[in-house]
């Protein structure tokens, strides 16, 4: 596989996927949506699709889109270390290029939003009206760029995006598909359910992110991007979707060696 | 491929393709349906199967049922240029074929929407009770039709039309179906969960036309069907789902030439 | 095909059918069922997996599991005439086994639902409460059985039969599945998916029976039935998802031996 | 087929598809999960990608993931009766460690959920609020780790299980898939369709156990997990779902050795 397949492949696969896989969490929360509150299954099978869509267009570098599944391949022996960096870089471009594209769809949706009188009101609360917790706040709309817990608890946290891209890695690499997603067609087809599968079913706490590319991309973006009133990027959170999920990936391998 | 193949393959195919997909919204919008107000998992599902249903059928013309496929496989050299009037003038047809079949198959139900007093008092609204904007107002049933933004803005309405289109081509293209969906059976599942994705995921704010024929032929029915209280068929934003498609096609085959 | 793999494959295929769809049915219609009110898309994606169950069991028939399917592979020259008797006798009787097998699987739901006081309060009527129509009520839980339109009105009621049936047919018929729908895993994928299609976008008039023993056997299990409080079996409009199949399939066959 | 394949096989596999299929239940049912209430639809497909999931990585051992399962290829002949304890002992400790994995990952949902003030208030009713029956009651968090009905009734239970579990062996057999499921891709993606239809159609009355040791594992886990206010483990129920499948199993492969 050379450079420039792993760069295109990597670069515009992550780019659909994250498209997407962002676009779907647009579609559902910002007012002035057809797809406004369309709910949990939704988000889930959009995403599941949004890895269908990224891996059936990356087939040319394998379709890894995600640093977690380089890294385990790397590890199991089916993808090169030196090509390592090229693969992690090319992914981390291609999410922040995708969280961009997701702004530049939704824009309208994003001002409309944004500038809502009922939702500035609450970011901006009058006295008594609002606590103020010490916790960095998450923005209002970060949730469409990054994953957030609903209870931030470092080891919990961390637990779920570990077991989360574990199964994710594993499923990957009992099937053999050393070289990523995109063997065959019933390869791509597969995975995308089993992330349709790992959203319904491990989701729940903390969003699944199960990629750091996917996460800490467009929070890169979410912090560039001029939003108004978008609040802040909830840095203190952002290393748990990254070392998670690159730790899962660790396991699963090792599992992976071990016992298959 | 014989001209007739591609006539009564891109007629009959886009002819189901829009009964099904004009036939999701009728059934999920209008008073008395079952499936009313099944949501935009529905609408979504309902048009991803209405691609897969359409191009399993059109096997013979190799299932483009797309202008802007046609274009996208013609700049990318899959398909004659020679070939491309046929190909269009077939998918207009059967696009306007398909929402004929709407009609009669909501027939019922579409006389029970359109003469329900609570519709006609908003459409003749007395003094003082509805503000009438200077904006030409799409009928109540017309997105049974045709699309419609939920923001008008030349820009990012066309901005939303050339990514999602971009996509699907780019999906089309990567996976060499050079000679349209149908080439195998999984190649016309992944393509309709990559339809479902994008509607999902980029469908809110615009409701994804992503092909010329599927707009602008049932818009021409609805301006044609005798159906009482109708409204205006919208022909100010009609030009945006064919105009934005056909770019998004030709910026896909361009990616796909520069990049893979 | 041998005399008994028809009717083994037809009557146990038929049967899986009718107790998965009719099923998803009562699961979300009878009270004290864990799927009350889970709504038009679990009615769909029901009736299509109990499609891909019932076909991939009956592999040894090929898989019509319905009349319409037989006499348009019969038309299209995929069977023989004289074959035809058997597959549409075993239909019936499987469909009737599958009816059955639903009141069994549910048995408690109907004796709650039907013997609930509100329920029996309207069934019952005291004066001056409910009119009572000259048209023949549909019993409460005749849906579970069979179909029936929410607008009567016989044209309409046999056009939406006759182009839903058509489009199984056809889809079926191009992809020259003429030994029935099993011929390959993804092939019964497929039609499984065509058949969540056909109902999401062409079931909100008449509840898409496109099979005339997916209605008349249950039709049949209904009236025979001890149930309490059932109602009628709404004799009147059952010739109409029997005629409007068997046309819908027998046009499917003429356009597919005309145009393809 | 080796000791350590089927060991290792089913051990991981069954652990798998208890950690999504308890995991599509917890995040539906625990307060502070963000897939909270999504519904019946969420947890049918989420079980079925449980099955594809888990049947993926499986692979070495032929994928059973569930006694009911082993025993029926083991009267079909596909599986030899000697590896059956092997297999069913692997699949009970795969439940087991899956259904622990449920806990770690939704940890802080369950201690949030479990001592909820109102939930504790129905727990400990004050006199008079609440009517204490004499059937034992199932704890409040007991349907994430075991399935129960309905309507309490040994015969109807019995009967619901025996037949959702025929479907779903007689699938498996008719298809030939005498190693288990994971023969083939499109093999696997079949199943968990059929296992998402017989969730859909025949889960109503019982939840749809189908599967012994997906129901007993986790159950001796919920009986040994310190969860605060867990109540019951509900033993007496505990016998259907396990002789139901098993004799579900009998049944199929009794229909399919005498029919097919």
């Amino acid at each position: 596989m050379s450079s420039s397949d792993i760069f295109i492949g990597e670069t515009i696969g992550t780019a659909v996927l994250i498209l997407l896989g962002g676009g779907v969490c647009a579609a559902v929360t910002l007012k002035r949506s057809k797809a406004l509150n369309a709910g949990w299954l939704a988000i889930t099978f959009g995403w599941g699709f949004a890895v269908l869509t990224g891996a059936y267009i990356a087939k040319p570098s394998g379709a890894h889109l995600n640093p977690a599944v380089t890294i385990g391949l790397a590890i199991d022996g089916g993808t090169k270390w030196s090509d390592v960096p090229l693969y992690i870089g090319s992914q981390m471009l291609g999410a922040m290029i995708g969280a961009t594209l997701v702004w530049i769809t939704y824009y309208g949706q994003f001002q409309a939003h944004l500038t809502d009188p009922e939702l500035v009101a609450t970011l901006n609360p009058k006295e008594g009206m609002v606590d103020q917790t010490a916790t960095p706040q998450a923005g209002p709309v970060l949730g469409i760029f990054s994953t957030g817990p609903e209870i931030r608890n470092v080891v919990q946290n961390l637990a779920t995006e570990i077991i989360g891209t574990a199964v994710l890695v594993l499923a990957i690499l009992t099937q053999g598909l050393t070289e990523g997603l995109a063997v065959s067609g019933t390869g791509v087809l597969m995975t995308a359910f089993v992330v349709v599968g790992i959203g319904l079913s491990l989701g729940g706490p903390t969003g699944y992110a199960i990629n750091p590319a996917r996460d800490l991309g467009p929070r890169i973006v979410h912090a560039l991007l001029p939003l108004p009133n978008k609040g802040g990027s909830d840095w203190s959170y952002a290393w748990i979707p990254v070392v998670g999920p690159l730790a899962g990936a660790a396991l699963a391998a090792g599992i992976h060696k071990l016992a298959f």
